[in-house]
């Protein structure tokens, strides 16, 4: 197969709005170097994380409550720490995550066999020299191009071989979202016939949290919008609460078995984060990877230390967790929830829908 | 030696003010269960936990952030959740945690040989059938009498016998906030080499983390009043910043070799919370076991996660921190901090003496 010299793909080319977003047909191929492969894209899943860099979101200077709509306020934001690894975004930059795809290409470093490999994208780019030091990471599709384009280019280390009946669309659900999830849990250890409430349950990351925490054999009570509660259940929650609910803290405790519960896995943040440490039991885990409500929380520090809580972040994971990830769906443990698929062109459209938060599962780009 | 069937005491008969703490000389002398000890108290430090308990900080109504003040801020307090435990407290009841003594008696479970033995006391009162059991533990001088008393009882388990020079009010110093100490530091896995920031290092538990962090070989970096200074780095600090800087911040970031530290040990609580999680390394562990000049902070859930941070609670311990605690005292590791000693019929004087917080070190009980 000859690869072309240039490409369809998607530029963002500063901080900003969807104006930022700019379709090309005219991008180079990029050229894989020693150590690395060249995908070709099958699809590329979309994520908050897309939007978040965007708008500098993950800039300390950005601090509104207000949910997506704050996300777009980045008037203040500088672009040198607008990533998650608070490195510098240069720019023309493709955006992208979440990639399944085939290796096309390799570098002179790569062993040639791996041209025909289908695979599934890890984001977290690792120093080789250092792979377990977290303050080194960069993303896929953040510090380096990703996966919005015809082809992209990655650490062959990065790009896991996937034997599977999924479609490139179904695969590029997982990425992203999947690994933060089992991320997630693997930092607050949830085991099994514990209860874990999930928030945000019908997202990308909140759906990917009720399998696997499923996968591994706890109780779920899963938050979401009253009218995604159905799907929600379908993914397999044990049971469901309305956000909307007047009493929600109620309600949650009568879902449980003994009125509290030993995780919370929260990705949305904002006025009911005071809630849900009074809701774990003492010695019980909290832990978040996003705050789409609204970063800055009341905490009562007395809650924190006199049930002898746990708080983690979860961001920069180590490699084995995408490993197990794949592992999980080559074992058909995981389905996929593939909301809606977009062409490279319509973008700026797939985005607007994504914030308004209608759907359950994941988007995804298919060139 | 004869046992008197009535001694002295400090009876704290209600919520409430210094007024609530009534020295009586016609207490029954109590009689200890099958399981249990009869110790005669040489001595017994005091702690914050004495006047939290008393005046109800623990109730999740109380939320003043005016430090000192706010904690006598107790009309509203509920008796019936103003223990660390949760659990109701019950008047008459003898506070005091922190014990040094000898047994002079035991119950019909416990062997004859253990009267006479020189022992300090783990407060922590865990159910015999399930001591790793969080929910069921309760505190010695909180959910039982404890030591402001010319004799107490305690389970045979919580008396350490300890081989050591130091005098009972040197050694009643110890127990609660150094067992404290210990274990922040243990969920926190401070480890050799690593950059501890510890805040409030003047008072009982801070005194006892800056000399438990030095033991495990760490740098450390203490905050306390200016006056305090001197003292504080007597006691082993590398670093000593006064509170009262004006760019804390940046004098931290000064005192650290890399800008940043890997843990922070907080019982301070209040306004500067964000700023402790800012100087925190990628990954970094903020520990708490207390919040005297406030418990409701803000929290950037942003900075949680996406630094990869754990924010651990340290209250209820397991029994092998005050086995560890025994160990270091009777190996000469630590050094008692004795700020000053009071009579029985001074605990008024005493407390209020300790609330202003001009001293370095602990106050001892001495009957």
């Amino acid at each position: 197969m000859a690869i072309p010299t240039t490409m369809r793909g998607v530029y963002l080319t500063g901080i900003g709005g969807l104006d930022k977003l700019v379709y090309r047909d005219d991008i180079p191929v990029p050229l894989p170097q020693a150590e690395e492969v060249l995908v070709k894209v099958g699809a590329c899943g979309m994520n908050n994380t897309d939007i978040n860099t965007r708008t500098a979101w993950y800039s300390k200077s950005v601090t509104s409550e207000t949910g997506s709509g704050g996300r777009e306020g980045f008037a203040e934001a500088q672009s040198n720490d607008s990533t998650w690894a608070g490195s510098g975004l240069t720019f023309p930059r493709i955006q992208g995550a979440d990639v399944a795809g085939c290796i096309v290409g390799v570098g002179k470093a790569v062993d040639d066999n791996r041209i025909g490999e289908r695979v599934l994208i890890d984001p977290w780019i690792r120093d080789p020299a250092t792979p377990t030091d977290r303050s080194l990471a960069g993303y896929f599709g953040s510090e380096r191009d990703g996966g919005y384009a015809e082809y992209t280019t990655v650490p062959s280390v990065n790009a896991y071989r996937v034997d599977t009946e999924l479609g490139d669309s179904e695969l590029a659900t997982f990425p992203c979202s999947y690994s933060t999830a089992e991320y997630m849990l693997v930092r607050a250890r949830l085991a099994q016939d514990e209860a874990v409430l999930i928030t945000g349950a019908s997202g990308g990351v909140g759906s990917a949290l009720v399998q696997l925490a499923k996968v591994r054999g706890a109780r779920v009570i899963a938050i979401a919008g009253r009218e995604k509660l159905d799907e929600v259940r379908n993914v397999g929650a044990d049971v469901v609460i309305g956000r909307e609910q007047s009493n929600l803290e109620q309600a949650i405790r009568e879902a449980t078995l003994k009125g509290e519960v030993d995780v919370v896995a929260d990705i949305v943040g904002g006025s009911n984060f005071p809630t849900w440490l009074d809701l774990l039991a003492r010695g019980g885990r909290y832990v978040t990877s996003g705050a789409i409500a609204g970063p800055i929380v009341d905490l009562d520090l007395r809650t924190l230390y006199l049930k002898d809580l746990e708080l983690w972040g979860a961001t920069v994971m180590p490699q084995d967790v995408f490993a197990r990830l794949v592992d999980m769906i080559e074992q058909r443990k995981l389905k996929p929830l593939l909301a809606k698929t977009f062409s490279l062109a319509e973008i700026g459209t797939a985005q607007s829908e994504f914030l308004k938060k209608k759907h359950v599962g994941n988007f995804v780009i298919v060139p």
